[in-house]
């Protein structure tokens, strides 16, 4: 049986995503409890990777198993194994073809902002940034709208084979002190929100980023700085 | 020169605010900082006690020291020897007769319910409460306002000499997933907010809970349930 899971979790208590020989990760944590639930030793394959800190509202992930038990088990059995820092909020039965990172259509980010003061109960959740014009990042947001090679805005070290994304939406909203940025795309290079959410940034607190020509010039070192990992969620993802 | 000063912090990381001989407590720790800071031996004295657990969005304090520092170094200099977990607002002189605690007029404490999935980044920030209906809620909170005893609202062991609060301010607004119970006084009965917040749930879920008897008969056994402490916030206080 093939189960398709939505996960959230509190990203500053793993190592990422990803199984690593040395750290906590959320990958290696779950397939401990699909263990301690069925006996089962098996990969649970997430729609992607987040990194050492960022948080997931809901990552999407698969894995099969011999056993067959029913949707509200798998939930209820899994939480009743895993730490309180991550939750397994819904399960379903999937299609043998389905992948959770195969077969992704859609993904969308949230990065969150604050202005406000680093009050601590905010600490590891947002990015505090003191003052934020939220009408320059929206018209600046709305530039990465359409199908681009983001280049630009890739860390070193992935392997992508294209640079090039579509981006379905981009949006900036202030309610109260906190400043939201929502992008949802057909797929995102790695640390491409965080770097983009850096240059929001400059541009809210006044600084001339022109994010159209820096997307052109396909340069890296252009667009230097990158986010903190505590301000982004993976917020939804997406499949046909 | 005496200042008042107001803080935030995320209560799950302390004892409470109050000073103890076994436990890490807010007052502790800023008495700490304020001697780190000054070289000055000095007691803090907060606006009333929160339990463990409890979060403060603006608890108010005084303190008395010999040195006369500007309230922007008092800000920085406390903040700079303060663990992330409790920071310091803002800082003001205070006149001679100013008593963060004596001199309170009002305070507003915030209840935090969730009715969404138990998402681990609200983990000890909320009540997760599957189902509420916050109109039930509200028209419960109505009948808090104005001068009563609040006696059947106040847990044991308490030194309090009078139970009669008047209450300003008894609000019930949701937001999405989150109910938010507002709630004003001139002060506060030991557990007073977590014990009204147990009812105004259960009156939420569809129970028959009724306020004005249950105020009516100043019987703490009529009342038993008492909120997580984690739900709560000292959300302000207000001075003459």
């Amino acid at each position: 049986m093939k189960y398709k899971i939505t996960l959230s979790y509190d990203g500053a208590k793993f190592c990422g995503w990803q199984s690593q020989p040395n750290g906590r990760s959320v990958q290696d944590t779950v397939e401990a409890a699909v263990f301690a639930l069925t006996g089962e030793k098996t990969r649970v394959t997430g729609s992607g990777r987040t990194d050492a800190g960022v948080h997931a509202l809901a990552q999407v992930a698969h894995f099969s198993i011999d056993k067959e038990l029913p949707c509200k088990t798998v939930i209820g059995g899994l939480n009743a194994h895993l730490p309180r820092e991550v939750r397994v909020i819904s399960a379903d039965f999937a299609d043998d073809g389905f992948d959770a990172c195969k077969s992704v259509k859609k993904k969308t980010y949230l990065y969150v902002y604050y202005t406000g003061a680093q009050i601590p109960l905010l600490d590891g959740r947002v990015w505090f940034r003191p003052c934020l014009d939220e009408n320059r990042m929206s018209a600046a947001a709305a530039e990465l709208l359409g199908t681009h090679d983001f280049k630009c805005f890739m860390a070193a070290g992935s392997g992508a084979k294209t640079t090039v994304r579509t981006v379905y939406r981009a949006e900036v909203l202030r309610r109260g002190d906190f400043v939201f940025f929502y992008i949802a795309a057909d797929g995102f290079l790695y640390n491409m929100v965080r770097i983009i959410a850096a240059q929001l940034a400059l541009i809210g607190a006044g600084e001339n980023v022109d994010l159209p020509s820096l997307i052109a010039a396909r340069d890296r070192t252009l667009a230097k700085d990158t986010a903190p990992a505590c301000g982004l969620y993976l917020y939804s993802v997406e499949y046909p």
